[in-house]
């Protein structure tokens, strides 16, 4: 009830501040006799690693994920699967300044207000840093939907947007450049604009767009808990996500039924796929696309003025190591939770 | 799990087809105490109807909402509260040509995947006619919810758009028009247009926006559970909703963190709102806002191609009673569902 | 979280007051494609129904079920089951005399003092009346599970015990008898008993007994939902019902580990069945067996002295149609409960 | 779902294995701002500890728990608590014997069956010791509970039992022996009983009484959720157990309502309490006490014969470092277990 947890039949719990001792998680629910790669797993914990690249923290953090359980002789044994990712760099002295301050657009003012109190370290429970414990189970997750093909990749930075849908990129070159942008003339283009964004001290938003491919027909569940709300939701409880969209979103708002609907091939596929994979909730075999908006983030290396605690104006310098654009690193946590939405609607339809 | 149920400890449980014999639903953990107007809900299913008004379906459905228990005495007892609402202009026979076929971008083919057959008349469970429940649920949350006020209202039919924030707009003309469009010139537009469409057969697409006021501070709970992840899984959960955004959504992600930042007044509201009334997933007292993009209607009175059961190619001709385009009508499920997340994160955050 | 569902893929939540208009209830996560045989769920209502022997309350109530949804040409859908059984028989000015009293043993005041007003009419939601809804439930849990045989029986009666375990049993005479006891000559005594303890306008207690034939191997999970603990759960959320044991129950505390131990056969069956068809949680493929104690009913046809809501003494007079013992009826409802217990874990069960 | 998460409001979910390099845990929804005492948490894991005492297994384990999160400056934070108990002692190699048979009356055979294959280690996640983190999470129960006072005591050891009801027992003197008996005459027999089983290679049964004193009147939920059908569950699912009774217990099943009727003071409080502070499910502010069967440990160090994986019969020498009778250790477990019942059933009340 308390939100730390996500997934009905496969489930992961996450606990961890941004500068305790450690943040973990629990996984139950994840079937047997799964082979499990470890470091397949710790692979996609290095694509959300800070310091990988000259476009996101500068801030050095090996996020090193440690098993505890449920896992025998290199399979996946159905026993909740515990670990642990040690917090090896912090540096609660850098954050003393904001003890008593509420930075605006963080969550030191409601967690206060929530809780009577807060780990002011970094952000603690509301950091981003938690994000590393989903892209764990993400990780897991994917290695049980073999065969399901799910990736993300920066559709916007700023204004600068890719023109094209997801049909017309070559997704096998995403990882090519280090804003995880498949077409590599909007990443360059991304990349200088993401650099000067960040010699101003400022930051900016963006968009991750992810599609999924050879879903199974049948996942997702009637009414309410359909298979685009979970990923909605899931998508949205990423720290900065503003808004969401699948299939013809937005755009599908404007549109008339008769351009809408998808006409049905006799194999059950569909002409189109305005409908974006999913009809009544449940996947219907075509591919899956949506798109994620993260705002910028609120963390600026500039003077700002702000409120303490009691109510009284103060002057703060924002500073520290922090992404000026978080879309680029957000790709793999985009992924991760796609991944555990999957792996729990896969499992639930196992029922019927 | 099998998706028919939603919220925690306000928990909303729903069933029935469009054409069986009743729809109907259990409220389990509605606070004991409550005077409950009882036709304050029925008010709340007019205003969701089939007839209500020239724009919208005419199929005739009084939606009679009745109480087997939970009240007592005109108080909300804290058992749970079971209601039916009867169908009572159920055509089955309308329906039969649907029988063996599946209509495009409807729920047709993939219930009939995933649970091997289907109640076929007019969409069975996939039906909106489902959501007279949710507004029966919701308009019990709003009692719950003293002194929060919810309003939502069309922002567009199609690309016809509201051009305002909704703080430049008079949210008390929603309903004196039939769109519920605040902006009486831009609802009368939308009206000739929406009746245009129908009279080609065809439906389009619209937005519905919302605006939450009076939220105390504290709601939400961090992570998984956040406050607007939760609302946009409300929403997308509605039927023919593409896409969900928050505060400064999609258009948010184009901006610089030095806009975007919401500074904080002496009294710890905030002197923009970009953050849509939520910071970390927790409310912060400031208006909460967000826009809901309806697709067109699949059903259109048109002759069209699909298959049937066996793949074989069909001809088939839309017929019956359909809403040319649903956003009038969405407007009080929007808000009933916003007022279950609410309510359901009101008695949660009693635990702290 | 307010109590009025069970189980987690097979889902129950029931409401419904002894003396509203309507008891009833929501089965989320049956599977499609089941034929329903709606007369043997009827049949299960009416071996719970008041009025049915001589040794039970004289109250007559039909306890038709009428189901509105989840059921299409005779099968089930995989889509919410909600049913409705009337109360046709209240008589709510037999109650009015406890309006302002609390009964000793019942729930009136512990309800007052948890919500803060209560239903008094006849127990309202805490009246046993309750469970019809459960054995509705239980009687289509058990058509799920197809070759799986559920079979309950009254062991004793006060002090008067069946000597013999169930293996010496004929259960196929269980309800050859109004008492439901399987030995003839037993049951024949306890009918007296019972008919005794009426005459003096008391009650007197009993346990009920279960036996579960043809469970498959793998039914409960590990930890915290062992096999046992959710049937122990189920039993002790009947009314009335004080004590739950299973295999060797409390005699095994006294039992050495070398008599105890149940050594295997080559097929992996066991010599002995002391681990009651469950190891650590699991289901082992033996037959599972329990006891569940019931406490006399509370309601005396006598004379009592007891407090008002202002906590004067007040003296009152039992009157009303109560059962003498409520064993012979709560043997179709342990047997409910055990069916939605089984269908549950066998759902949960195919997710490995 | 699968098993490893106990509690709705106050959360906790385990995971690990007898010989893996750790156990752990989360505890989700535990209040803010509570001064932890993380000795007093230690404590109750020495009062589970191996080796603690000469009647218990003298395997060394020190059972140390360290937190990672959800504690700052010595209080909650409302944030998730993850904490770790390491294993230090595992020797795996004493393992080895039973990799490929079934041990009688362990969970080797329902665990291969059900997930197809199993860590062999010392029971692996079937091992009792697991509880050592419902210890940990129970500890901490506790100090949510402040003023609620839970003892528990061996009241039985194999056909050894006090004949006393606890309200006769001197409940200060359980800690002043090692076998957790408040007689200390009873307990020097029990401890002899136990060093004569255990000379033998043999086990033994037992029962752990518990008594809750000073429960606030309003705890539990109806119907499915009431306080006792959770306290059952809580206990059943504790490793070895095989029955539960609270208030008269099975014993009440053999009383006239008459004599079992719990007439009431002027003052709500009842003259007599066979029904354990418990009426309708929810508490009545009268102490609450329960007993727990535990059968004799399965770990003989003797000889037998069992079958392997393949059907064939083997011959097996029990060895390695077991209790001789589990209630002595018990005791803080099921003290746990009735904790984390009551903080959960106390945040869920605060809604109401």
């Amino acid at each position: 009830m308390a939100g730390n947890s996500f997934g009905k039949l496969f489930n992961l719990t996450t606990y961890g501040e941004s500068h305790g001792p450690a943040l973990g998680g629990v996984i139950d629910g994840c079937p047997p006799g799964i082979d499990l790669d470890v470091e397949a797993v710790q692979n996609e914990l290095d694509r959300r690693r800070p310091g990988q690249s000259a476009i996101v923290t500068q801030r050095k953090e090996p996020d090193t994920v440690k098993f505890h359980s449920g896992i025998f002789e290199g399979k996946t044994t159905g026993t909740p699967i515990g670990f642990v990712i040690e917090n090896t760099n912090q540096k609660s002295n850098d954050y003393s300044h904001i003890k008593d301050s509420y930075r605006p657009s963080h969550a030191d003012y409601t967690y206060d207000q929530k809780y009577g109190l807060r780990d002011y370290r970094g952000g603690g429970r509301s950091s981003a840093r938690e994000t590393a414990c989903r892209v764990v189970a993400g990780a897991i997750a994917k290695q049980v939907l073999k065969g399901i093909e799910i990736k993300a990749y920066v559709s916007s930075v700023g204004t600068m947007a890719l023109d094209k849908p997801y049909t017309e990129l070559d997704l096998t070159q995403i990882e090519s450049n280090i804003v995880r942008c498949p077409d590599q003339g909007v990443a360059a283009q991304m990349e200088s604009y993401i650099k000067e964004v960040r010699s101003k001290g400022d930051t900016v938003g963006g968009v991750v767009s992810c599609v999924i491919k050879n879903v199974p027909v049948g996942l997702g569940e009637p009414v309410f808990d359909k298979l685009h709300a979970e990923l909605g939701k899931a998508m949205l409880s990423i720290n900065a996500v503003k808004g969401f969209e699948y299939g013809s979103g937005f755009h599908g708002s404007t549109m008339y039924g008769s351009e809408h609907n998808d006409a049905f091939n006799t194999d059950g596929t569909t002409k189109t796929n305005y409908s974006g994979g999913i009809q009544g909730g449940i996947s219907n075999g075509m591919d899956i696309y949506f798109s994620v908006a993260f705002k910028p983030v609120a963390t600026l290396i500039q003077k700002y003025e702000t409120i303490d605690k009691s109510g009284n104006r103060v002057e703060m310098q924002g500073k520290g190591r922090h992404d000026p654009c978080v879309v680029p690193r957000a790709v793999p946590i985009v992924e991760a939770m796609a991944a555990l939405v999957l792996a729990d609607f896969y499992l639930i339809n196992k029922m019927y």
